[in-house]
């Protein structure tokens, strides 16, 4: 029997958590420190950490469970609520880096830096940059207390249908990799698909409204566990029925709960779920994979000239939605600018990629370079973009309540068990 | 890419969900349909569920954050106030049961009935009988408005010490069986590990204040991610350097985190972390790896007779303790049901005896229809001897009000999130 997976896992974590709230400290989000760790801990430098097959399979349990609470936190009604103008941010700022990445994909081959690279990698390539990470966007508005603007509000709105359109991109051309098949099959897969969500999603609500009104208001824990059956037929039956990624079935199953009566409750599991697990081993395991001794000059010039393609075209794309709703310019490039950031989608599609055999393994080491480029340039960008703009009125905006509204209950539920227990030790010493 | 481990995690949940809720009903616990989930979906009957390596490896993760969950709800300091009767009801009740267990396996050898079977095979069946599962006793107490008694608190507190003590029985014999080592070193060697968990315990709880002292009450992932490092890494060390059983060490560090002030919160998050994935695999791969075939006349009437040993050893031992410390006779056969129940402790030391090649792969069915029989049986006994006993007076306990804490605390934090979202319904519809 072997106990070595208990040392791995404690050093994931461990690693994972300090390098993440070091470079929190830098006011840079934790994802780039969780892939720090990796790197440093794997075979790319210390090689304390290997890759076995427990962790690569808790770590594809996580890139579910990360896309499942990604769908959870997506409520279609409030998307209605988004409004035309998050809409064109979103539609363009997915086209946009699309065509750009797929072109510079295509012009970098052609200038002979990517080897025998085909169509459908230069196409992948502009899928990974198509998805919006926004948490450090928010976290950055927060700081120069510029969240609750129209600015604000319109990039919450649009990374929110962002990660929609990012994944039918992902489907759309993940579909096409597979064995040959025409564009009219992959399509017609995809609306069966879609009407399988769509039935899937009224059956389940029905369904769990059905155990409200059976139980108690007790015995909470089947909500979760029944919203995770759901999650993983549904991954299950993407690639099994519809030859459609998994991770687009835990997303599809993610909307659908959204839409249930507990969806905040069910979603706060999920994050723990994440976060004391799942999330971290993800990261880490993205980390070990990466051979640096690859990173020779001409790859570290691409790397640089993909951070500065996936950048502009984001600034470019939405850029250009914000200005087709009629924003002002300034506010055109703050919009773009928000909207600049990549994170953990970006890292799952690339995966998904090389799992595929689409990108080679190779290109991981730019597109981990661009995202964590990424994580740095957007606050100080942002910083920047928001100079001697005090006169701008704040705006409330529900989507800003609810992002909150999560972090806050946690506060909530540990002042709670620190007042009982207080107040139990205070009991106990009057007894004694 | 294989994506069939997400229709097994499915499979899992969907069933020993189901079947808990059923077993539930009939007010049996929800370990019983977890049980029986896994043994209609294995090998043994429908065979759509086998054994993979990812489910195992899962499993073992599971009992760790079981026993580590068992440690942090084992505060020491409530220990002192459980009181000598607690004490005296513990320890009767783990000796006598591990004599008995012993005896019984000694002379099921003799009769033929256990093939092969050593000295070491018996003791651990023994050890196997020790540790109590008290969650169905407070059901059933609760139920028969019971919990706030003197002999409602003793049960309660007893339980908690014999969860350490039958954790050392463990230690004692699972260190003997490796490679022939004498008593004394195998004493030698917990000493040793039980010097190491007191530093710990100390470093850890000066690092945690150190922690809060420096944080701003926000960011409180840190304290359970840390405390699962500490788990992960105190397990390891149990086996690597101490030779003692990897759930030993995550049951030390459970009661590491239940002295630091975020103990609850912690515990919170744990209990999420196992319900949501990792109990299910763990009952479930219980329930796979029983080979029903096996069970011939003998096996059953082997069965039974444990079954029958089981609950009566431990009603002898604790009722001895009872009325060591005062109790009047009926009060003692009233303690010794109550903490008749076996459950995922014994299930655990079964298993850890299977993978050390203590206990034979036939033992299994046994001591699973023992624990499933026990389930069934404490329910129905405690209602007889706790029958036409109205005039017992109500007590107060902390013990009871810890207990249902964390119960509260998720019905409180389902409403606030309810009333949160109704509020922000009202909102939008006034906007529109």
């Amino acid at each position: 029997m072997s106990y070595h997976y208990l040392l791995d896992l404690a050093l994931i974590l461990l690693s994972t958590k300090l390098l993440g709230m070091l470079t929190r400290r830098f006011q840079m989000p934790q994802v780039v420190g969780a892939l720090l760790a990796g790197l440093i801990l794997g075979p790319a430098m210390l090689n304390v950490l290997k890759e076995t097959e427990f962790l690569s399979q808790l770590s594809e349990l996580g890139v579910i469970v990360i896309l499942f609470t990604a769908g959870m936190t997506t409520d279609l009604r409030e998307l209605k609520n988004a409004g035309k103008s998050g809409f064109w941010v979103a539609l363009c700022g997915v086209l946009v880096p699309l065509a750009m990445g797929t072109a510079f994909g295509w012009l970098a081959g052609k200038a002979g830096w990517l080897p025998g690279n085909t169509l459908l990698e230069d196409v992948f390539l502009g899928t990974v940059l198509t998805a919006t990470s926004v948490s450090i966007t928010v976290e950055t508005l927060k700081e120069l207390d510029k969240l609750d603007t129209k600015v604000g509000g319109t990039i919450l709105a649009a990374a929110l249908i962002d990660d929609v359109l990012g994944l039918i991109a992902l489907t759309v051309v993940s579909s096409l990799a597979g064995e040959g098949t025409s564009l009219l099959v992959v399509l017609l897969r995809i609306a069966l698909f879609f009407v399988f969500a769509v039935v899937a999603a009224l059956l389940a609500n029905r369904f769990f409204r059905w155990m409200i009104d059976q139980a108690d208001g007790r015995n909470l824990r089947r909500y979760p566990v029944l919203a995770f059956v759901l999650c993983l037929l549904m991954a299950y039956c993407a690639e099994e029925f519809f030859g459609v990624a998994d991770i687009i079935g835990a997303f599809a199953a993610g909307l659908v709960v959204a839409s249930t009566p507990k969806a905040k409750y069910i979603e706060v599991k999920f994050t723990t779920l994440s976060y004391l697990l799942l999330t971290p081993v993800f990261f880490a395991s993205i980390g070990i994979n990466v051979e640096l001794p690859e990173l020779n000059g001409g790859l570290a010039v691409f790397s640089l000239l993909l951070l500065a393609v996936a950048v502009l075209s984001k600034v470019i794309g939405c850029g250009l939605g914000a200005r087709l709703c009629g924003f002002r310019g300034d506010e055109c490039i703050q919009v773009g600018t928000g909207m600049a950031c990549r994170g953990e989608v970006a890292l799952i599609v690339a995966n998904r990629g090389l799992s595929m055999g689409v990108l080679s393994q190779t290109m991981m080491t730019p597109i981990i370079i661009t995202v964590v480029g990424c994580a740095i340039l957007t606050p100080i960008l942002l910083k920047l973009v928001f100079r001697n703009k005090k006169e701008v009125v704040p705006q409330e905006s529900g989507l800003v309540d609810r992002y909150r509204e999560a972090e806050q209950l946690e506060y909530v539920s540990e002042r709670l068990l620190q007042e009982n227990r207080d107040m139990m030790k205070k009991k106990d010493e009057k007894e004694n």
